[in-house]
């Protein structure tokens, strides 16, 4: 007999966000995978969780490089195949595994790309929602992201620049994620479509060093990495 | 003294997707306003809250009538501004007053008309985030929704055809809310761009009635209000 792997978001940091499904699995965990960029660093999704996890589980931490997937295809498909073999090795111990995700794990995650791996090998997989950061700043910041007959786009500032350009045209609504990459290129593109007022920027949210900004002279300066914008074509902040 | 206004999302039905902050919320709540489409039927929201509100909590339901925006702007706006008054009464009595929103508050939610009002009153609103429809139907049918290097829109189908026609071809991930609107359409540009190989039709997610399909066909059919569709340009369904 097998156990059962679970992949659940934790949410955008606040404990008190994640759901009461996470909740209650997470209780019940035998393993539990938390997510690395770089081995020595702390995993903020562990943080996070941390409060609701049993004294007799266990912590396995893994490491995803966090490299541009484009350049690096090769090299990240062998380290996500490692790392669900690792993991699929605990569920055949007969395991309850949980895979922690910061936000939402459908959302630009690490863990949909083990789930790539076991959906291709049949391994059954059960996902958890959590609230994604850009649903979060919206709350926060009590600015609903679509009404109506609008539209939303979330786009990764990682994205080819024809791509952001045409999504930026087609949308009223955009959260770019990933504004740290290329914020000199979002500063043109604001310019250029007079959107210099429609946007507000949000660098660590919900954390001491949350920093909220609607000046556009912003985007001239370093930004750390956890960094959003939110474009909003009918409204001015 | 005045009480606090809370808008709260409950979630796209399993009560347990609800996150344990909106729980806590819930369970001192003074007062629970449920949005209501048409006086008479019941409020899904509260299905979805019941059963953590309090016994001597009191329920107000309000109409909020779902019909287009943009050809009743006027009405729709004195209904958002009445009903507005009746929750700012609440307040006013300090009392701890929560609205009640399915999925998300700030996704295509009625609460945003409330909260809109409520801002340019300066009254205090706290926003508390909830799993949109659109995240659990990813999560429950184990389909990322954009990874690395990819966006993702979220088009109603009651906007214009050139903006639908426009955010297809711009984003490599759609997903296509209130389908049942205009499937025609929708089959139309699915065939034109070689995509009906390329989505998943949900309709009534979670619930006894939940109906999934692959068949360009569907779109042929009379489809329930609550139809979602996930387009992936670069994934066979």
């Amino acid at each position: 007999m097998a156990g059962k792997f679970y992949g659940i978001g934790v949410g955008p940091g606040d404990p008190e966000l994640m759901t009461v499904k996470a909740v209650n699995i997470l209780k019940k965990a035998d393993i539990i995978i938390a997510p690395l960029s770089k081995t020595g660093r702390k995993s903020i999704a562990l943080e996070i969780a941390e409060r609701f996890v049993n004294k007799n589980t266990k912590i396995v931490e893994l490491e995803f490089p966090m490299i541009s997937i484009s350049e690096n295809q090769k090299f990240l498909n062998e380290r996500w195949n490692e790392n669900a073999m690792i993991v699929k090795k605990y569920i055949d111990e007969d395991k309850n595994v949980v895979f922690l995700t910061l936000g939402d794990p459908m959302v630009y995650s690490t863990y949909s790309y083990i789930l790539d791996v076991f959906v291709r090998n049949e391994i059954e997989c059960e996902t958890v929602s959590g609230i994604a950061s850009f649903i979060d700043i919206a709350a926060k910041l009590n600015i609903p992201l679509m009404q109506g007959e609008e539209s939303l786009a979330i786009v990764s500032l990682t994205q080819e620049n024809s791509e952001i350009q045409n999504i930026l045209d087609a949308n009223k609504n955009i959260v770019v994620m990933k504004v740290a990459t290329k914020p000199a290129f979002l500063k043109e593109e604001l310019l250029k479509r007079k959107l210099s007022k429609n946007f507000v920027l949000v660098s660590n949210i919900g954390r001491s060093d949350e920093k909220i900004s609607k000046d556009i002279e912003i985007l001239d300066e370093k930004l750390p990495y956890l960094t959003t914008m939110i474009i909003k074509k009918g409204f001015k902040f």
